[in-house]
């Protein structure tokens, strides 16, 4: 799957609110009330990563975690990390 | 609770195997078969340090869980940290 360059990424913008948009990586932080509800989410986010075969890095500091969405095999940013982004907006706002 | 020095924490050397001990932090990663696996133990893990009320940061990386201890309130390492990194060797070999 090829990689996605600016011009195309900046396609998304509207569509994925919250996330930082570059070429190597999608990033976004979501904050929680705390680490117990973190921890949930990241159960969440792991089930939904499962179904889709696309694994998110996730960095969890108490209530907080980050996420960042890149294929690594396609040297960057593909529609496959804009879909993970965009139903991991969908689980946050459930 | 008071911060311990290096030569404090050489008396834990021999008991917390797979540590890299430091005065700023105790660091520990595991790798798992797949990331289901490494998701179940975050969940063990995550049990654990709520009992304990003290918050390792968790880092995934697909079958990869990096883990950092810390007592932030005395700026390093302290016998609280020393007490999960323990539970957590218990937890992995378990």
């Amino acid at each position: 799957m090829p990689r996605l360059d600016s011009d195309q990424l900046l396609q998304f913008a509207a569509t994925l609110p919250g996330w930082q948009l570059r070429p190597d990586a999608l990033r976004r932080s979501f904050e929680f009330p705390d680490f117990v509800a973190a921890i949930q989410f990241v159960n969440d986010l792991a089930a939904l990563a499962e179904r889709q075969g696309h694994h998110p890095d996730i960095d969890i500091r108490y209530n907080r975690v980050s996420l960042t969405l890149s294929s690594h095999d396609s040297g960057g940013v593909t529609e496959r990390d804009v879909t993970l982004a965009t139903a991991i907006n969908q689980l946050k706002s459930a």
